[in-house]
């Protein structure tokens, strides 16, 4: 297939490209690099740098089988305090794009959603079928989009799949996380291990959990692109399908960071903070709708893999 | 307080603007007659026409307390076929305002939200912490809509408050239900009333209700207007309140157009048609919230009063 990925450039973006191309499809990179690393794009991609809402009708245009929509502002705490930065850049954007390929007959959208969508869950492991209270402008921005693209493909046609996850993590091949504001646990703590940051903060030990530190969920982004890849085959027309994408269980930030101690041979000094206003005690995802009816599941769920493929990234990026 | 009511032309709009203007309040009507009526607009409220796409800042820069926001597109059937036209013409434009009174200062916000957000509901009555799981794209837009005023309420100190109800009837004074494409139970029963339809079709009699017909809920549209004058008063710097509003018990296809038949006098001849697609058995909202934050309660209940003045204005339009 001929497919476009929107913020292709970026983490989760520039990883779905390259398996994409391993796979033997074409692949057409569209990004702005507003946040995104134009070495991120994977050889054998075309790239096309700009903004969705200038070019994207000029690029579909061209004729595709789907797009791949990544393209996203994606800080939570962002959004907060500038929620305009959302509801343009994520939902009119969003709106933009569906406009185009209605317009020019693109049959196909993967789109990446977020467990955010659901906020603070009632039940763990988080269904489908659970209710969406999304407790940030960023997860209401991508469940305002997903309420568009069902819109648009009971109107119109479109074959659609949301996919939605919350930790991404390791890399794929030369590829791993570079975020210019940096919030993710892992790369954080492997921050600490290269004394980039002096201690890592752990926001509360008295969670009712096992260890008593918050429990998340982590996915392998090569994982992660394997999903994007089987919703692409499986999307099919006039239907917008969801699926949550986790790794069972869960891992808590003690848990975490012990594993990083392991693969990294440092010390890591952590830090009890007072727990975040906010915080849920636990967020992982079922998966059991995408292992059912996409044939999906994590091949590298163990914490220790994905420790390490991130840790190797990053020592790589140290030494370049 | 100096008032910019949007949609000002249209049914619940005029009639809002009618009840401020009661009240003391100073209002400006900003409509684009797309579906209002320039004759509704009422004695005393200063009429701009425009769309808020072009104008709003301009209109804005003149400094409001607050706004009322019932501009919209509404109509259920045809969000499903044309989505762009509620995605644009109800999320983007509202995206709009909200920029605008943030840019400008205006400090309140009331919006005519709808309990078409909450789809299907699991339990009747419908609360505020109900889930949202609109099952059109009206409801869709404007869950999206009050998700935007969630965040920048939080965001920018905005007091705003969302009003949620189902079916609006009634008249205020000269001013009632005039839809270019009618889709409401009582004023297409009145028609048949007067001739201009053959008869009225219900929907299924097979329901899990006492008469076996659907149940829905109606609210007089000057108990409306009086819960969107209440909202205004409660109105908090930084919070959005949601509230829904409905009559109690809500009542059946039966019981309204029995209601219509005694207040017109006319035979009304009714037709038993299959159920609809989507179409829930009970729909009725649950106004606690209302009756205890704001002091709200529905002095108009009565079905018969509700029908009459709905009836009164139908017929004086008849002989105008």
């Amino acid at each position: 297939m001929k497919l476009l990925v929107t913020g292709g450039a970026g983490y989760v973006g520039s990883v779905n490209a390259a398996r994409l191309i391993e796979s033997g499809h074409e692949v057409v990179v569209l990004d702005d690099l507003s946040t995104g690393h134009a070495d991120a794009v994977p050889d054998g991609a075309r790239f096309v740098r700009g903004d969705i809402d200038d070019v994207i009708g000029t690029v579909l245009a061209e004729g595709f089988d789907g797009v791949l929509h990544f393209a996203a502002k994606s800080l939570v705490g962002e959004s907060m305090v500038d929620p305009a930065k959302y509801w343009q850049g994520n939902v009119v954007t969003s709106l933009r794009l569906l406009d185009a390929m209605r317009e020019h007959g693109t049959p196909r959208l993967v789109f990446s959603s977020t467990a955010a969508t659901y906020g603070e869950p009632e039940e763990v492991p988080i269904s489908e079928t659970a209710p969406t209270r999304p407790t940030n402008t960023y997860g209401a921005s991508k469940l305002a989009i997903d309420h568009a693209i069902t819109s648009y493909a009971a109107a119109h046609g479109l074959a659609a799949v949301s996919l939605r996850y919350f930790n991404v993590a390791g890399a794929h091949g030369s590829i791993g996380e570079r975020h210019a504001v940096e919030t993710h646990l892992i790369p954080l703590v492997l921050q600490v291990a290269l004394g980039q940051r002096e201690q890592i903060q752990i926001f509360g030990e008295d969670w009712p959990t096992e260890d008593g530190t918050c429990v998340r969920d982590y996915i392998h982004v090569t994982d992660l692109a394997d999903a994007h890849l089987l919703a692409l085959e499986h999307a099919t027309a006039g239907e917008h399908r969801i699926y949550n994408l986790g790794n069972g269980t869960g891992f808590s930030v003690k848990q975490v960071i012990d594993t990083c101690r392991e693969v990294t041979g440092h010390a890591i000094p952590a830090a009890i903070a007072p727990r975040r206003a906010g915080d849920p005690a636990v967020l992982v995802a079922s998966s059991e709708r995408a292992r059912t009816e996409l044939g999906w599941k994590p091949e590298r769920a163990d914490l220790t893999g994905i420790v390490r493929d991130a840790w190797e990234f990053t020592r790589s990026r140290q030494e370049a």
